[in-house]
């Protein structure tokens, strides 16, 4: 493909995205598929010369998009909905044609620079803390590709403070001890394993009614540990939790953390972009205690994955646990300070210029777009809930201050009301019309709600309750 | 912006990639630009209102692109080149508009099975051990961002195998030992010290004059380790070193880890692609030792970052360390063993559809453009090698099978050599035409001659090289 093709073929794709997104909801929501149905569709073996674009585009519009679930259907009600808006597809368009690498300054500029004002300016936008800008001393913000790489880097960054270094070399974890709840993300846990702390060193904190992290059982927990010779480093407070949408008291936790001089990782992935909206900035409630914080412009801010934003107070920290300096990656910007290399901010080497999605969306479309959805979904929330709460049938499981609401089928007994939710759940999916995800909140059989698609309003949500009601 | 907008606003975005790829030979190569040069160009503050699209775009073309270093300018002759091909570029736009997750087969089918499918191609078009075919009872591949996540991923499987998965619950690494060369990656540390692997259990294995590792050294120093009651676990064999390009004797280490029960792993992120060429298959020699193996299609390929093809012989031990399943990302799918679910194959969660430039890339330009370029670049450094053979004042580092050409000054001693060399890198870097990256071997300063552009023909780098006469 030459300069010339890519222009009509990207004319073509271009074309196929707006049909794609402005039908999107004249398709069923998941795809009518068993695994292996799309592979035995496409050859078995690679061609051996050249195909037309035409072909290609064919295959798409045929074999790959009818075997889809989307994510940015109306419909679809599952774990956080995906958003591609136009201006955040266009940029990574442009990322891709640039082609150019940020893991240094020095190895493009404008790539880091970008990505640095971008985290100021959502700093201001998301009415965070002054002292993770990037102008501080010692904070600063990094794009990485999602949440769980972010709380990965909090956990290297912890467990480097904690052991001053020594962890780079003897790599000794043994005694390190962190603390999350039972309803904080799947990848606490991951990442945990990943950095040697095993599921032994991690404690699971009470929880009360209301999903939230106990704060007086954490400290008594983390007391018991340091009167066992053990050292507290690492605790997890979340801002809206997958399952429930729950909200740890990070202003009670934050206390306890700087009294014994633990790391602070506030994991907002799931609802923090709610800030944008300054009647919902109560989500940043004791933020200023954190040591590292993030949030995913691609969940609610219609930025299309992979966009996770990651703070810190204390990038020394960071640095310390991620930075690899060989010769072949020294530059005489970086040593003096004056520039900042990416690579040391994150795992991997490796990364593209993602800044650029979040720019275009800001500017393009602008925050008050943003605001609209937030409250759109929030407002449709609360509607929802008080029709669910007019149904004897059902009853809701957990608080619902946003946009996440979790309900479950009454029952003769709790085993009862299980099958019965499962079922639903089961039934409602296999009409394809919806898709929502199940999850499991004390022990019980729950059916998440969640509405956070760009293109969902009230009548996709009622429909789909009318749906719910109708197989009940 | 509406969808009438995006179609519009599209294709001027193609229009500007497509003459930004015609023309970019008209740009230096670098910019002229020292930090805070970009960031003081933009606004402070967030914009209040939306912008038109066209001030964004203005923005990009007299301030974005002119602060980057053009990765796929043909004198780019640094790292290893970037490569965006049309093709993957337009699929990558596909990918952002589809906006589909793939972290397991049920968040979205066809993102799963293309990519199953496209590491089975990639596996026959390279010529790999059929043993990493994800057809076959253990083994199997998928897309990884960068190899920085592969090696890590390859290290948390060797981790959970040797522990039979007790690390995961104890996270006890103290006695597991490590071992590569210096001249291995610089995330191979990295990598190592995450996964709670210090270096004072990374032995740094002797490399001889070809700067490929010795294989007697690393059998005496598992054994010397065993002796003290220490744990081998992970050996990293590389398939062309960033410094020089050099490759380890797969072969002969393969034999030794087999011998000790220690995982090997295969680091060919740089040159493995080279095997798409049947002349150049030789790169492959042992692989069908190695118990994991990494490429990169993001740099010889031309499949635009990211894209890093990881394979396994021995999935379990990777799903054993990677695997976490809580209620909400349960499907019955991939519990009986049908699908699979990428999430457990790689550290973050989510993960966008990125097989699409593969497949994108193979079916329009097809494998005769790649070996072309492949080919062209190995002719092109080969030539450049006996011209800088000729010129008394320069001497080869190291050898050169592929496309990469280490060369230095001479000089009255070797710090004289050293400065001379350093002295000549900065002064053809500061012309802007060309752009060079400098490695150290044995302790003395050398220059990297990367040939790997796309557009990057044998007049680039004659030019480079009289370049570089002229200064010399």
């Amino acid at each position: 493909m030459d300069a010339q093709e890519f222009r009509a073929n990207g004319q073509a794709v271009i074309e196929l995205i707006a049909q794609y997104l402005e039908t999107i909801e004249d398709r069923p929501v998941t795809a009518d598929t068993k695994p292996g149905d799309v592979r035995h569709q496409l050859p078995a073996h690679p061609p051996t010369a050249p195909e037309s674009f035409e072909s290609v585009l064919a295959d798409v519009s045929n074999i790959i998009i009818p075997g889809l679930t989307h994510w940015q259907h109306p419909n679809f009600f599952a774990f956080f909905p995906g958003n591609s808006s136009y201006p955040s597809i266009l940029a990574d368009l442009l990322t891709a044609g640039l082609g150019v690498q940020g893991m240094s300054w020095l190895s493009s500029p404008a790539c880091t620079e970008v990505e640095t004002l971008m985290l100021d300016w959502m700093q201001e936008l998301l009415g965070l803390p002054e002292s993770f800008r990037s102008t501080t001393a010692s904070g600063g913000g990094v794009i990485q590709g999602s949440a769980s790489e972010a709380t990965l880097s909090s956990i290297l960054a912890a467990r480097w403070r904690v052991t001053e270094g020594q962890v780079n070399k003897d790599g000794d974890t043994a005694k390190l001890i962190a603390y999350c709840t039972s309803q904080s993300h799947s990848s606490i846990e991951k990442g945990l394993r990943i950095a040697g702390i095993g599921t032994q060193n991690i404690r699971i904190i009470e929880h009360d009614t209301l999903f939230a992290m106990v704060a007086d059982a954490l400290e008594a927990q983390i007391l018991a540990d340091q009167a066992a010779g053990l050292i507290p480093f690492w605790v997890c407070s979340t801002h809206g939790t997958t399952s429930s949408g729950a909200f740890d008291p990070t202003s009670a936790i934050g206390a306890i953390t700087q009294r014994h001089k633990i790391w602070l990782h506030v994991d907002a992935a799931m609802h923090g972009i709610a800030a944008l909206a300054e009647e919902h900035r109560w989500v940043n409630d004791g933020l200023e205690l954190a040591d590292s914080y993030c949030t995913n412009p691609h969940k609610w801010m219609g930025v299309n994955f992979d966009c996770d934003l990651f703070w810190t107070q204390d990038r020394a920290s960071l640095l310390g646990a991620l930075s690899i300096l060989p010769e072949y990656l020294r530059s005489a910007a970086a040593e003096t300070g004056a520039a900042i290399d990416y690579r040391d901010w994150q795992i991997p080497l490796g990364r593209r210029f993602r800044s650029l999605k979040l720019w275009f969306a800001i500017r393009c479309d602008g925050t008050a777009v943003f605001q609209e959805i937030i409250r759109r979904h929030i407002q449709i929330t609360q509607e929802l809930a008080d029709l669910v709460a007019q149904d004897h049938r059902f009853e809701i499981m957990a608080p619902h201050p946003l946009n996440l609401l979790c309900i479950r089928l009454r029952g003769a007994s709790p085993q009862d009301a299980d099958a019965r939710t499962d079922a639903l759940i089961e039934a409602a999916n296999a009409t394809r019309s919806v898709f929502f995800t199940r999850t499991v909140l004390e022990g019980r059989s729950v059916l998440r709600f969640s509405i956070g698609g760009r293109t969902t309003h009230a009548q996709h949500a009622m429909s789909a309750w009318g749906l719910l009601r109708s197989l009940a």
